[in-house]
């Protein structure tokens, strides 16, 4: 069972321990200075480095937003349409059931003790039946209950992967797959996805990157930052690339069910019939409690190709920290089952209202091309450079945007995809309104036409 | 800022992105066995191995546990000693106040959004408040919040140490420690406490273990499994050692303060002016709310030894998947403020009540030796093998108080420390008592005397 190379014990037990030195030992702590004969030599001085573990996590938002200069023009209130917490604004409150489901839980007095390492088996089973279709079926054993959607694609990713080994993410990408892999020791490789066509996969650029140390396959949709769902088609060529490759899936599905009316959200997992498949989500945006750090994995194994190995390998990872807050556990049934259906429709009408007026507001803004939105809570929009050249970078663009307009949006090189950025479409429909007229105020002072002389210039 | 070895990008903005052969990648999901020409040579078969890392996580404590045979006595009820959850008999449940500040949190409606990944300021600074002392003062940006203490220790011994370099470790110690450790590459020595004084560290020992490639030493006081609580003499032995080897201390005090009266608690960074520092700590056992997931590091580091370094490399990892539940962040001002002294004193009293009766009890059983707790809420006992020849160890030992007493107790072998067994004394007294009883019987039933002859056989 035990990595012995890891591990040294020497011990005496019981009464006849060998008696201490006290006194070399006393002499010392009192002088710090005088060392016992049989001391290794050392140097005395302090000497303390960061892992490398703690300094390969990288966090691009952070390294790209902590360098912006970020002074909002003083007769403008901000407008940030840059974090992805719904809850902020205070236009998206979480249900009323949800927060009584919590005081319920705590009066119980049921829920303050450990919990299994991956969720008590009741709350499994509810997510396991809230997930569960005919194509899919779940039961509570192939559900792991996390610390957040973050740990489930930590853990996901970590029994998958070795170092030395690579993932395949998207780009444009949520940021975080890149910062638990890379701290890992796992190389990413990012396969490009197609504004042009909905932000669907370039499954033949994705091919060509798959070798023999590919382990596995993040697909995520609804995507965070593109907002585009795919269709049933395109997740079946997915999974054919998938299935032909023999590449397990990492589904980050956190948006599940977030699209807007008319268009279906469809699992990896229920299209599939032999693709082993970890899909991820959690109860952050659906029900908007990010805080609360409820996520889980659903384990879809049905042709046994992760076998006991990995689901046995998901129970020790989870042994580590162990999993998310009991009373949101014990809270999990009813906020899965007596949130009324009403929640989640007003919900994606608010954001599907922001969609558009923002994609239609953007979409005649000269220079400014946005893609339209079909889930999720996000909305990208290409700058074509060559019409603002006093900007060089999607960075430079949305840190003039703050200091004229007040406007903060993340420039998509966070995303590894430079000359886009990112709108948030969860705010409050009149700062939606005022951001947007801003933003075409700001390209209309800085827009350039292209000039025919410098096109035959650049022939 | 980026290591770019473990990271591949490839990609085409905008819109002019190649066009997928859309029709041949089609075809192959149709038929699953054409594979376009481009594509390389990679066996068509599932082989999805569980990753080193999930191998290597071991849980000693389950590895052992589960390959017990553990059928109680039909005829006598089941006492569980073996769990260290003071809340699964419902004789120490946490305080109203506790219970009434996470309503308050929900009712708040300030809670549900993220929080930034070392926790809010303000849930930070009251952990401060409540742990400063003047001569450890401490502050809001010396303290990180996280998800139980189990992760607070994950993510210090994850700043301080590279794969291939080695911690110091108790033993008999908290196997959390090891199994950490080892998952992460990095080598566990286990330094030996004396049960003969009252657990203290073997510093002749510890010292001996110590070596270029040591970067942590782990001090666990009050003591899980030992119910040990240090003096602060030995505690000043043990920071002198740390002190003359410039090695950083891994304080795991989540029972800080849970110790029997006359009996002072030191918290280690209080009695060093120059040993940096990172103490580990939570909600779990002083308020009783293990499921809840909320730990904390408090930074000491008034020499500056570990630095901005070690500070930026916990807030990175952090990162990684975020702190605890905001609902308990938020209510956490309250709970460490508004909980009444009488609920700390009552959990103690029933504590020490039991570690006495329990101690006094075993102290008269031929063949056992109990070693006096000072805190913490457990108990060891050693057994005198050679005077229990049926039992080859501490494991069939206590396999067997289960068939024949319906008494379980973890075989310290789970800690490293065979032929010691340990009791968790939260359970209610008349369990206790009865306990006690059927462990006499036991003993009784299988006590043999050492004999002469033998005795001169062994010579």
């Amino acid at each position: 069972m035990e990595s012995k190379s890891c591990f040294i014990q020497s011990k005496e037990n019981g009464v006849q321990g060998k008696r201490i030195h006290g006194n070399g030992v006393h002499h010392a702590a009192k002088t710090g200075s005088i060392k016992p004969a049989e001391q290794k030599a050392r140097k005395p001085r302090w000497n303390i480095r960061a892992s490398e573990m703690s300094r390969n996590t990288l966090n691009p938002i952070r390294a790209i937003v902590d360098c912006m200069k970020l002074t909002p023009n003083p007769d403008k209130p901000m407008i940030a349409l840059s974090i992805g917490d719904p809850t902020v604004f205070g236009n998206l409150p979480t249900d009323e059931n949800v927060l009584q489901a919590m005081k319920n839980a705590i009066d119980s007095h049921k829920y303050n003790g450990y919990a299994p390492s991956v969720g008590y088996m009741q709350s499994r089973e509810s997510v396991a039946k809230f997930y569960s279709c005919p194509e899919a079926p779940l039961e509570g054993k192939d559900v792991i209950l996390t610390s957040g959607c973050s740990q489930a694609i930590d853990l996901a990713i970590s029994v998958l992967c070795n170092p030395g080994q690579n993932i395949l993410a998207p780009c444009p990408g949520f940021s975080l797959y890149k910062t638990l892999a890379v701290s890992l020791g796992i190389q990413v490789k990012l396969y490009n996805l197609q504004p042009e066509k909905c932000w669907e996969i370039d499954l033949h650029h994705l091919e060509s990157l798959i070798d023999e140390k590919t382990t596995c396959l993040i697909v995520n949709n609804p995507s965070n930052p593109c907002g585009s769902v795919y269709s049933k088609e395109h997740l079946q060529q997915i999974l054919a690339v998938a299935s032909r490759h023999c590449i397990p899936i990492l589904a980050d599905e956190i948006y599940a069910d977030m699209v807007f009316p008319g268009c279906g959200f469809h699992s990896l997992a229920a299209l599939s019939t032999d693709v082993p498949i970890l899909s991820c989500g959690g109860l952050a945006k659906r029900w908007l409690v990010p805080g609360w750090r409820m996520g889980w994995i659903l384990i879809h194994d049905r042709a046994q190709a992760f076998g006991p190995e990995i689901r046995e390998g998901l129970v020790k990872l989870s042994q580590r920290i162990l999993g998310p807050c009991t009373i949101v556990q014990g809270a999990l049934d009813c906020i899965l089952n007596n949130t009324p259906q009403d929640f989640y429709s007003n919900t994606i009408s608010l954001i599907q209202s922001n969609s558009q007026i923002c994609y239609n507001a953007l979409s005649t803004i000269p220079g400014l091309s946005p893609v339209k939105p079909s889930g999720a809570m996000y909305l990208m929009v290409g700058i074509e450079m060559k019409h603002f050249p006093s900007f060089q970078s999607d960075v430079d663009f949305t840190e003039r945007l703050v200091t004229e307009q007040s406007v903060f949006c993340l420039p998509a090189t966070a995303f590894d995809y430079p000359n886009f950025f990112r709108i948030v479409v969860t705010v409050p429909q009149h700062m939606m309104v005022e951001a947007c007229g801003r933003i075409r105020e700001f390209c209309q002072a800085h827009y350039c036409p292209s000039s025919p002389d410098r096109n035959d210039l650049d022939q």
